[in-house]
């Protein structure tokens, strides 16, 4: 055992023995893995899984992105690092903001740590609106590479530490909605670590192929072939190698295909009058054809006047509610960030989605495909695989059964030094 | 692969290759395993999760010995087999009443259908509460074996399938409060599976020490080396051994010793008058000096004109509160019948239990040790431990996440037939 480099958020990080990949795979439900060990696809993952270590533990709830990506990448809770959503309402000015900003991350990152310890960084995201938050904290003028495949075309030295992409990768520019947004941030990753043997990669996916795709769906099972060909020529190249997701993925369409949504907005609005409550979606992004803004999960803010106990008491009556909080309740049991917190929080079951106002929502994109989200606790359960096998001490510790996926780097780094 | 030999609650059964034990080792929290594989006296156990299966699953809510029980000899929840803790409140009487007869049970068991199919059962358990629900469906008269440790000394061949039992194990009667009301259960177990060589065994183990001792204290470490011993055994005996447990324990003491409860009762009473409600424990039995029947998930019940919304928020506002449930909402969450479930459901943290009233708790037993008990989400978490690899198809099956411990049967028997 080498000695500890750095603490963090009470995690201790040693010097990886080898390079050190750890790849975010968004959405990735252990169902997609079950799916595709089925249908004998994934060879390197399940090699992986069998001779390495593999448990399915719990994410962030919030079962979004960016909560999760930040968990990840600071080994901590929400609490701790204060991104607790992809938006927040402003309690001052009572309007939504986006919560992708560096400076509401209230954490340093593993990645600056170890930059910090001399180790070179590669971070590369599918979307950029990870892309900050990721390289909160390293100078990309010593060397770091930080960019994402959405502005792969627009990379910068002094903004990414990297320039020509495209031409680097050998990929043209892939589209926002399309398998190889994913697949690019994983050949940047493998010719980063061929070229320029960085110590530590984080690569970070996108969600669309599950987003549309059931896991046995042709499609799904294709995308997780592509993904472990890559997961495999890393480990090829001497990684080690480690897999999580930010979250799961549910189908919550009814049978005739419809999405099955609350939306909650009307409802309040209905009940409690016009302007009393605000709905807020956490899991909106720019980008929203998939999944139409709609999740497991939304905050209600109360307007001077508004009762968040006649919310509570309404939302808790719904059908395809799972469950509803107060706001202390709810940073509470969900490790959230209490002033980033809405009044109440609604949490859906896994066949159900829930919405503002339904004139909010666009739901153009999800013709001819059935609605499948995540954001609730039912999407929370995510794998944690590493490629190699863990030493005894790591092995233990996970046998003890309170490991997360915020543990991943720590378990993937430390595990596996011998 | 063997054909299916019954059905059950969604669970295929396959015919055992071999001799087939199930423990459930009561209170048999994660953290115990963690602890003694760190101080090495769990061989046996360490080379079953490493050469075998292993893994930490979710078992059933209320964490509490009978609902766990019954879940892992139906393969299912209590909405299916209707037992949600150790005792519920009559609707027509309004009296507690233990829940422990077989009457109440709603679903055959995993037992008495490997009987029906001919295969020879014994089922052991610590206390004798659980024996009745345990053989229900079993015919005494017809091999099989189905008698408590606390009674061993009572059995008879119409009762229980077997008599002189002290002599046949070699083991004098042991005490209610003792680490040997467990390993009583194994050693006849063993002693049976020598001298019958039964098909299917089921081992309920007593909690006494998890309750009274933290995992790292050396009387813990102990008894779980003399688990692991027996555990030991029973696979050179040529078993195939399913471990896992009916729930975890959490210390739920203050810092100067003393229980962190909360006697909802107390408040309730203040709050809204005496008489208004009802708190029931439902992790009350008739031995209670290593608890004193708190835990952490009790269920209040309205009089009438009582108000379920005014005990919510009442509840809710408590410190140490985790959760708080209407009917509907626990029964569907918790996988709950509906019908036996109180008014409201309240949920404690980790670190805190609830009581009813203070007068009604005798907590004379607890002195000399800090309150160590379950009941909630945070003792929900138990290991699932198969001796030998899973076959591909189960091991697959494993890895898609929705394991279950009431899935240990079902694993244990079909998921090491190759």
């Amino acid at each position: 055992m080498t000695d500890t480099l750095f603490e963090l958020n009470g995690g201790r990080y040693q010097r990886p023995i080898k390079p050190l990949v750890v790849v975010c795979i968004d959405g990735g439900d252990p169902a997609y893995l079950e799916a595709s060990l089925e249908a004998g696809v994934i060879p390197n993952t399940a090699r992986f899984m069998k001779d390495g270590f593999y448990t399915v533990v719990d994410g962030t709830v919030p079962s979004f992105t960016c909560p999760n990506n930040m968990s990840i990448i600071t080994g901590s809770q929400p609490e701790v690092h204060g991104i607790s959503g992809n938006f927040y309402l402003d309690p001052a000015t009572r309007e939504p903001v986006v919560m992708t900003g560096p400076e509401l991350l209230r954490s340093r990152t593993v990645l600056a740590e170890y930059a910090r310890c001399g180790l070179k960084i590669v971070s590369i995201t599918s979307k950029d609106k990870l892309r900050q938050q990721l390289q909160k904290g390293l100078d990309l003028s010593q060397g770091h590479v930080s960019f994402s495949a959405q502005y792969a075309d627009r990379c910068t030295l002094a903004e990414n530490g990297i320039e020509n992409v495209l031409d680097y990768v050998g990929m043209p520019q892939p589209d926002m909605y399309s398998p190889e947004l994913s697949l690019f941030v994983l050949e940047a990753g493998i010719r980063l670590l061929q070229d320029r043997r960085p110590d530590v990669l984080y690569l970070s996916l996108t969600d669309f192929v599950q987003h549309k795709y059931a896991p046995r769906e042709a499609e799904a099972l294709d995308f997780y072939a592509r993904l472990d060909d890559a997961f495999g020529r890393l480990a090829e190249l001497g990684a080690v190698v480690g897999l999580t997701a930010d979250h799961g993925m549910n189908d919550k369409a009814k049978e005739d295909g419809s999405p099955n949504v609350i939306f909650l907005q009307d409802v309040l609005d209905q009940t409690l009058g016009k302007g009393q409550t605000k709905v807020i979606c956490p899991i909106t992004d720019p980008f929203v054809a998939h999944h139409g803004s709609l999740g497991g999960f939304v905050r209600v803010y109360c307007n001077q006047g508004a009762d968040a106990e006649a919310v509570i008491r309404i939302a808790r009556s719904l059908s395809g509610v799972e469950s509803v909080w107060d706001r202390d309740s709810a940073a509470r049991v969900f490790q959230l960030p209490a002033d980033r917190e809405g009044d109440v929080v609604v949490v859906s079951e896994a066949g159900t989605c829930i919405g503002a106002a339904e004139a909010e929502h666009d739901l153009e994109g999800l013709k001819g495909h059935r609605l499948r989200t995540h954001g609730g606790v039912s999407e929370a359960r995510v794998p944690f695989i590493v490629s190699e096998p863990l030493n005894d001490a790591y092995w233990i510790r996970a046998a003890g059964g309170r490991l997360r996926s915020h543990h991943i780097f720590e378990f993937t780094a430390n595990g596996t030094v011998r």
